[in-house]
């Protein structure tokens, strides 16, 4: 097909040069400010270049890499599973919070804040294998929609931040996530839906017990969480984990803020991304008021730090990676 | 030099298949079976081929990757912390094992265990900046050496399991460590002496925190141990941090028990090894006595879970990477 190897690289050179590697981004000034960036710590003879092994990119996921509206989707799958489990055993709904959620009283639950929240997520993350828990969230997303889009929940990515970490990968960036979600709910999809291993998906965590049973080693989850992975939660799980500072940071709310801000006060090149949730018609508009989600800090103090805001109306030509 | 692309690639690829990945170790059958293991997980036509994002080995650290004795070399480092501080303020010397510690008497150290250990630990790596806390640690490993071989500390890593570290990377494998020691000191060294990058580094850890101090975001070390990473704690650190099981796992003592038990447990092919100090004149004899790396239920169970004990006087031609 080639007359020789040199050519067909230099084709391939040319392809790649001309190719757009983020097609579901308008054509402004946020694009160009990621394109420039990833240019120049790319760019051996910058002052700013930064070696491969350096180049860490985190970001969080629920609202930034997919959609956490009318509610976190982990949320959801905590309240179909008390429910199945309520039906199976009406005792375990032993306090108000429980017996509202498991009725679908989401105002009742809402009104109790994340110590609510918590109270749900522990009854219905303990208890059992990590493989067993996975297994049932493998299901859940096959067989669940989300009530406003009827998408499954693990084709709500968001394709202009998929093709993002696509980019940055190809760049030669390690990318993570860093969420308040737990990890043994996002693994079973990250991979797939963004090219995110295991191993560099950080997030909340129940405690778990090591234990010989039947003869085999096995690892549960206990009740009570261990490690929750918001606000100033995120730099100190960067830092413990991966044990460098990254050089790009996205988020979509004040929970992401620390990260951020951790960040972009290293020295250098440094991006800061929030993704602002302005698009009513095609997702949804949130910010300040917003329980779930809430951007003020971000939105008041981000831009005077040099982060850059998107605005998903205006930016995104495209919202979910597999709407229609 | 060459006269074709394609003669170039042939040499180099005959020179590989060649060139004995692991020439610290002796002829023996240890050395036989770790290659035979991973020509079979990497050979797409075995049954027991594994794909490279699959291909993940841990090790543990002192007495495994490095020396650990007349005692673990992160605890000479706090030990001689321990003094530096209390020179200047001899008031830190608050509790017995303090005062002893500081003058040296080791007796009574030890017979407080791991306790006595940890309350050393906590005092002298807590407090302070963790950028600060690495320089530290870095001044003293070019400043101090060891009191029997008179090397410095980072010079004695085992030659053979740098090798083995290497050859498994050359071979798609991801290599972590994963030990009791703390994350902070480790990745000091880690990268240069082993070739692991912090984010594969686990370890013991302390509480730290996240503030804004004169105006710019700061880690610090607070008082407190977070996670102990010794024996249940590590498979359990492997499934919170990787999220998945590996299949090769390296070990000393039974402090490395679970690790190696968690991973020998899952199916097809798995690794398991440990290395047994038996080389009282080039190194230490040690095992079912020794305070420090005490090894009783790996001799008795691991050959019948099929795990492989390195004898050290046997199957390394050479300890220290950087002896004469």
């Amino acid at each position: 097909m080639f007359r020789s190897l040199t050519s067909a690289l230099a084709l391939f050179a040319a392809t790649t040069a001309l190719a757009d590697p983020l097609p579901s981004w308008s054509a402004t000034d946020t694009k160009s400010q990621i394109l420039a960036f990833v240019e120049t710590v790319t760019n051996p003879a910058s002052d700013d270049y930064v070696t491969p092994s350096d180049r860490i990119a985190v970001f969080d996921n629920d609202g930034t890499l997919w959609g956490e509206q009318p509610v976190y989707f982990q949320f959801i799958f905590a309240i179909d599973r008390l429910k199945t489990m309520s039906e199976a055993d009406p005792s375990i709904l032993s306090t108000d919070v429980l017996k509202a959620a498991a009725a679908g009283d989401m105002e009742t639950v809402l009104a109790g804040g994340h110590d609510a929240l918590f109270e749900i997520l522990d009854a219905t993350h303990s208890g059992m294998n990590v493989d067993v828990f996975q297994q049932e969230v493998a299901e859940w997303l096959d067989a669940k929609q989300h009530p406003d889009t009827g998408l499954h929940y693990d084709q709500m990515t968001y394709q202009p931040m998929v093709e993002l970490l696509r980019y940055l990968r190809d760049e030669g960036f390690k990318t993570y996530i860093v969420s308040g979600g737990g990890i043994h709910f996002m693994r079973v999809f990250a991979e797939e839906a963004y090219g995110i291993p295991p191993e560099q998906v950080l997030g909340t965590y129940t405690n778990t017990e090591y234990a010989i049973v039947d003869g085999e080693p096995v690892i549960s989850k206990a009740p009570g969480i261990a490690f929750v992975d918001d606000k100033e939660g995120k730099p100190i799980n960067i830092e413990r984990t991966i044990g460098r500072r990254p050089i790009f940071a996205g988020g979509n709310s004040d929970g992401d803020f620390a990260m951020l801000e951790w960040t972009t006060a290293g020295k250098g090149a440094r991006f800061g991304l929030l993704v602002h949730h302005t698009d009513g018609d095609r997702e949804y508009a949130n910010d300040r008021e917003s329980p779930i989600g809430r951007l003020v800090d971000g939105l008041d103090k981000g831009p005077g730090m040099g982060w850059t805001i998107v605005d998903m109306k205006q930016d995104w030509q495209r919202i979910y990676t597999d709407q229609n």
